[in-house]
């Protein structure tokens, strides 16, 4: 447990724009109990905003070669970014991917950009909890871009991009991507297709298999409609049609009061993640009642009446 | 709701071995609500127990090709083989994807082969409930070997590997697959490596990505250490390999009793998220709530206290 006065004194420092202050905050956030508490108290409550941007595909897609392109763009233009890397807990990683690091080694240095890898080790709720406090944290160190770069195409990873403002789902040509995506039920959350490595053979058929996808679903006249950009992001290639492509979506939400409606609906999936981790740690089951429902004594449905009967 | 007395109509017929009736159960079990406990109640207390093997991995290294291989093995030795096809729900495709189906077709009209997709739809609890329920159902139906397929490398997907007795964990070359093995937290849930495309250029530096990686791990004597089995799946080669090394892994859980110590975790998982399903239903966050969070008024876990004091 941490002094209070010290969470307070750590968010100073990390609102003036010290680092090893904000990732001193996060790791209070990722390591859950108490700390998160006290650094939900410690920061000022602000209705600053940054544009929070989720990337998700596949791996081998090029989400991190996406990301420093981005990171490159957003700085050109002036702005503060944070990158937060989003890997599923791995108790041999501990979470932490040194090939992230490496690759974004160029703004390694940069004192307006910040890097983060997050793991949900210990997280009361998991990383859907964790996540929005830590864009909290950052929002409130005054970055206008964060940059939530999500491993894989899982239902944890759909709930984490779905956090953010803006969605990009990365494809590759030649990876079976159109039906991949759909599999994964990513589709949904797509704000933002973009093709990457699009100078490969293949990037033809993968457009066409997105739009035909797309083709199924209808809409309304109002309702967005994902545009599909195509990017060599190694290159810098079609990065600039990328920022346009997420400029027009933020514009878009905005117009249609989505910005605040997706805010909304981020907080409750961020309440409703810290209430389910409560609970989970009230109603345990048992290894004797586990054991049970293993021989066939009791069916699965009457062992969870038992448990929520206390 | 459905009558009791059809449940039991349909649980007749199913363990009898028809194909309709049990996809009906399934159904039932899927579309969660009073029918799963009808379905618990309806089916035979049984101790019959089938093989249940998971197989997972990124779109594209060829799972659904390997599951096919594994079918026709299966069947050649006598057995009756069920298939589940785990997708995340997505609105658009019901989860139900059309190209497993084409993929599986040589066997789609054999009687003793039963394949079905699943999502997660309404599901208290999701699939981590539903997938145990489904595989109960098949062993009553006397289904001797169930293939688990998972899309993705998500938490939710190594999460219902994890309810197989041995889970396969394939990867091709050339994917950067030793990395986003790490990465998805997958390594710690695989029984056996397959390294699928096994023809191809590359698969050789995958072999050894996968032996560094578990060189890393220190284990007992007595500990399980995993296999790599190579395969071109698509045209048999390896399979066989494949197929004893499933066999050793499941002498080796019952000589150390691994087969009802994981059962019992499989049981716990299940009711674990039965539970926090219903939970989920009783304590809802409100918008209301939502807006005041993302308004800043209130921190997340204020609200959360407000909503665990009801």
């Amino acid at each position: 447990m941490v002094e209070d006065a010290t969470v307070v004194a750590l968010a100073d420092k990390a609102t003036s724009g010290d680092h090893r202050a904000i990732g001193r905050l996060i790791s209070l956030v990722e390591n859950g109990g108490d700390g998160v508490r006290q650094v939900a108290r410690a920061l000022p409550v602000s209705d600053r905003r940054a544009r929070v941007i989720g990337l998700t595909g596949s791996p081998g897609v090029g989400k991190s070669t996406t990301t420093t392109a981005l990171v490159t763009a957003y700085r050109k233009a002036g702005l503060r970014v944070a990158v937060l890397a989003v890997d599923p807990s791995s108790p041999f990683t501990g979470g932490a991917i040194l090939g992230d690091r490496v690759r974004m080694q160029e703004h390694a240095t940069d004192p307006e950009v910040f890097i983060r890898s997050m793991s949900s080790r210990g997280h009361l709720g998991g990383l859907a909890a964790a996540t929005p406090q830590t864009v909290r944290v950052l929002e409130s160190c005054g970055f206008d871009v964060i940059l939530i770069e999500t491993v894989g195409v899982g239902q944890a990873e759909v709930e984490i991009a779905g956090l953010a403002d803006t969605t990009l789902v990365l494809l590759a040509p030649g990876m079976g991507d159109g039906i991949q995506a759909v599999k994964a039920g990513i589709l949904e959350v797509a704000d933002v297709f973009v093709i990457n490595k699009a100078d490969r053979d293949g990037a033809d058929a993968t457009f066409r298999d997105i739009r035909a996808m797309m083709a199924l679903i209808t809409r309304e006249p109002h309702e967005w409609r994902q545009p599909i950009v195509k990017t060599v992001a190694h290159r810098g290639e079609g990065v600039e049609e990328l920022t346009e492509a997420i400029d027009k979506h933020r514009d878009w939400l905005a117009e249609h009061g989505e910005l605040d409606r997706r805010r909304r609906e981020r907080a409750k999936t961020e309440v409703t993640a810290i209430v389910l981790g409560a609970l989970a740690r009230r109603f345990t089951v048992t290894d004797d009642l586990s054991a049970r429902v293993a021989e066939g004594e009791v069916d699965p449905y009457a062992a969870a009446d038992e448990v929520l009967q206390g």
